[in-house]
């Protein structure tokens, strides 16, 4: 184990109804003038958003509102959501959403503390030290999708356009202070949209697990039982929409795979979700299913550096592999993850994404590796990413 | 799942050194004149409380101490640390050492702020709705022992004198700030002290783990993924206090156990921390010894009213009764959890503990129950403690 800092602070709210509780939440964290930020029409249709309003009002929190927030959100959003916050004297931002609204609101946070500036904290790696984030506003969430994590996690992610360059930015200053969450939220998501979300968390756990560093008995075990929860859980929101306690529990398996509780104590990797963000940032494909295609490729290409570590996964969370040897466990582990995401209908090609062969070098170059490697599991060249990317195809 | 509010915002600062970051972390959250609490010599004689004054001093922030905490820690001392604390405009706590002293301080911590009222907040069995405490000064830990998880905890416990009744105040607001927890500072402990340690944070998950409530999956798999820690970890730190790696699973175990990651979602029990508790206030033994003796008594009454929880508990984490009915599986985990805290060289009977028989009637009169019942998993009745109390002789 290796020293590490902890700090998860995000108030969660959890269960039917708390919606009703956003004003309060909003007032108890300091906001006074909120900035409510949210995607398309499903917040709307639902009838979600009139519920929140009326819990500010109820509560004495004005507000006004930005929606519009699309998918791998972008930056032109951003600075007019930054443009609007400073004109209104926006005290606070409230996210109605997924990662892709709570990310924006994160960005809008920040410029609005930092007299318009935001953009030159999300980078990537052209940068060997993040630039510290000097003031941001307080963020709550009132979350409608279970994926990102984003509403208890440090990190944001935004389009910066016109280049559509995926990057980030990170710091405990953009915890949100609340979470709002009622798995009925969740429930009318389109099906491909909850199996990306259950993709993209089990994919943070996988970051987390898959790790150099060894005599971590605590945090290994955490993962493996949010991931066999994710693993369990998953299919049975896939066969029922409306089954509320599979939704629940998914829904907290979404939060607890990317608050850091499952990470305390080792070197992580991030090297799938560093490839495949070049994915979703040239086609505009789902982040999870991007993961989807990623993660079994990076898998097949890395398991020989630790067999006993992918054999340990095989045989503790998908409960295969168990009396052969950890090269064939291994593999056996693999090929039941990858049929779990099939099982989910997620794509497992680039056809299936829309990707392409020859956009591969591009790819790789966009990916900005600079003669360093990605990675900590088993660092990647070059030459590692286009052989995982080609294991795609 | 039920609805649940989660909120745990202590930030941890774990690893070798740690404690130089002291001083730092009080004034990152406000304190600027310090009571430093302690309890007997171990933390001088080991040189750790002459580090954390150091670091007070390289960051400015003055200080007053007062040591000399007992376990089960008694109000006299509370009353003279908020006497202390009001004298000396002290505006942040800071607790050296484990349970006790941590909840000593969060006891001054209230008085401070509340014109030296604190004791009304300590109630027990006998109110039905606990008293909100309407201010606490904010409190920090350098943890030394690993057992109560009270450094990141809502809870203290306080024995109120002349009466030596244990009971308890509770609130967020009673949540450290920060803890300190240095594995290190754990290798010195008495044999029995890392003991007991490891039997209460096993009770803590007991406690969350022995519900009624139903589709938990994440929940039940998050207890069950600590507890195995627990039964693997333990032993090697009885073996060899010097291991590190164990000892930091351990500590960490401790604070997870206990800060509700593990309880979301579902009733908790806390039968036999009540029938416990009696134990330690009349005979001043340790907490975690009296629970040794207390939770197997428990689970051996209450394990019909679930057999397949107990299965359960005896398949995924002492891996016996595997392939047996559920009904002899639940014995087989029972006496396998016994023969555990056998092995630490816990005390399983009245006799080793020092308990008497005859003392049972007035156990169960200070208990309280004023024909309530008490716990969840199965409701007891005093005649139901009772013979949970014969069970021990």
């Amino acid at each position: 184990m290796i020293d590490f800092d902890y700090w998860s602070p995000t108030y969660i709210a959890f269960g039917k109804g708390k919606e009703a509780r956003t004003g309060e939440l909003v007032r108890r964290f300091g906001g006074h003038k909120v900035l409510l930020h949210f995607g398309g029409g499903s917040a709307v249709r639902s009838g979600l958003l009139d519920r929140v309003k009326a819990s500010l009002k109820d509560a004495g929190v004005d507000f006004v509102e930005l929606g519009g927030v699309k998918p791998n959100p972008r930056s032109s959003l951003v600075e007019e959501g930054v443009r609007l916050a400073i004109a209104e004297n926006v005290d606070f931002l409230l996210a109605v959403g997924g990662g892709s609204v709570i990310d924006s609101s994160k960005a809008i946070a920040i410029g609005t503390a930092n007299g318009g500036e935001w953009r030159k904290y999300y980078v990537g790696r052209e940068v060997k030290v993040r630039p510290v984030i000097p003031a941001a506003l307080p963020v709550g969430v009132v979350l409608t999708i279970a994926a990102a994590g984003s509403e208890a996690s440090t990190n944001s992610v935004i389009n910066l356009e016109p280049e559509s360059l995926k990057r980030g930015a990170g710091g405990d200053i953009l915890r949100p202070k609340f979470a709002v969450m009622n798995p009925e939220f969740t429930m009318s998501l389109p099906t491909f949209q909850t199996a990306c979300g259950i993709t993209d968390m089990f994919a943070h756990l996988c970051e987390r697990y898959f790790s150099p560093t060894r005599d971590v008995t605590l945090s290994d075990n955490l993962c493996e039982a949010v991931m066999r929860t994710i693993v369990e859980e998953g299919p049975k929101v896939m066969a029922n929409p409306s089954d509320y306690q599979a939704r629940a529990n998914i829904m907290w398996a979404g939060t607890l795979a990317h608050n850091d509780v499952c990470g305390a104590g080792r070197a992580q990797d991030w090297a799938s979700h560093g490839i495949e963000h070049e994915l979703s940032a040239l086609y505009d494909c789902a982040h999870g299913a991007g993961l989807a295609v990623i993660m079994p490729a990076w898998m097949t290409f890395v398991h020989g550096a630790d067999d006993a570590r992918f054999a340990r996964f095989a045989r503790n969370v998908f409960g295969v592999g168990q009396g052969e040897s950890d090269g064939k466990a291994a593999l056996d582990g693999i090929a039941a993850f990858r049929g779990w995401l099939k099982s989910l209908g997620m794509p497992l090609t680039f056809a299936e994404l829309g990707a392409r062969e020859e956009d591969i070098p591009l790819l790789v170059k966009t990916l900005n590796l600079n003669g360093n490697t990605l990675g900590a599991f088993k660092p990647l060249t070059e030459d590692d990413v286009t052989a995982i990317y080609r294991l795609c195809l």
